[in-house]
């Protein structure tokens, strides 16, 4: 539909997740209309993502070190460790400001559809750092609770979440 | 939130149109995962735009010579001028792959509010083409119509397209 090179972004921008055919179109024109200089920031911070972020050789978080800030921040409870699928979740739990321990990035979760078994994620790299004392085994192993978003309305939680939330329904003081 | 490079990234991306912040930290988590060369390529193909895209001498489309593809395709009727706001719209009819003619890319619309006047726009340009004699100026102008769009349904249509729908409306063979 396009010349040659403002197709080929069309392309490359339609395969990045949540941008269909439409938006990467409009992404690419915007690029087109936009100073050079924000263009080569894009490219550059892309190549730099590239070059510099690896994961963190302890809790397999992102990092630009061999270890990732948290992991190299004294101040955070090394007895602790809250296990995630994903850095984004890191970055998720790090939000509320309420954590102050260390994590654990297994790097999916497992999924036999997918074929995505134990030994494909970071089990046994979890299994050694609880194995070295600093986390005691089998004392306290706890997950968040299921149940309805502050301020949710129930007719839009499904079923197993509000199962969920009603299982794990709490006392009020009154 | 997350570290330097990777928060760049989000910052870079969350720019785009139609990209937020959710969306922007899902691309670069993406990214992270993907195979490096696809990034390079996504951000090769940044640069390339802004090195080798320009707008054509002639119409104002975006083009990688001098003239766009469709000003230097000699099989084009030049006797007809299809004026358009952006490089978008030419792409929007060559889609439908009925226009035959050449097409002029205006730049944007007249629009008091954002301060944008008949001298923002390629109209000067356009006279120009006009008074060369290859389109016989004052002969013909036409707008496409306005309407319904095929198959959609008339509660959803506004006023204004439902008003100019009915001004337009056909007459069926029957």
């Amino acid at each position: 539909m396009y010349e040659g090179v403002i197709q080929n972004l069309i392309d490359e921008l339609g395969r990045l997740p949540g941008v269909g055919p439409k938006g990467a179109q409009r992404i690419a024109f915007h690029l087109l209309a936009a100073d050079s200089e924000d263009v080569r920031r894009l490219a550059a911070a892309l190549i730099e993502v590239t070059e510099r972020v690896r994961f963190c050789k302890t809790c397999g978080n992102v990092a630009e070190a061999e270890e990732c800030r948290i992991c190299l921040d004294t101040r955070r409870d090394p007895s602790v460790i809250c296990v995630v699928e994903e850095p984004k979740d890191v970055a998720a739990v790090e939000k509320i400001r309420e954590f102050r321990g260390r994590y654990h990035v297994l790097g999916g979760a497992i999924s036999p559809i997918d074929g995505v078994g134990p030994d494909d994620l970071r089990i046994r790299e979890l299994m050694a750092r609880l194995a070295d004392g600093t986390v005691t085994m089998g004392l306290r192993v706890t997950r968040p609770a299921s149940g309805l978003p502050v301020g949710g309305d129930l007719e839009y939680a499904d079923e197993v979440t509000l199962g969920r939330a009603f299982e794990g329904r709490r006392l009020l003081d009154v």
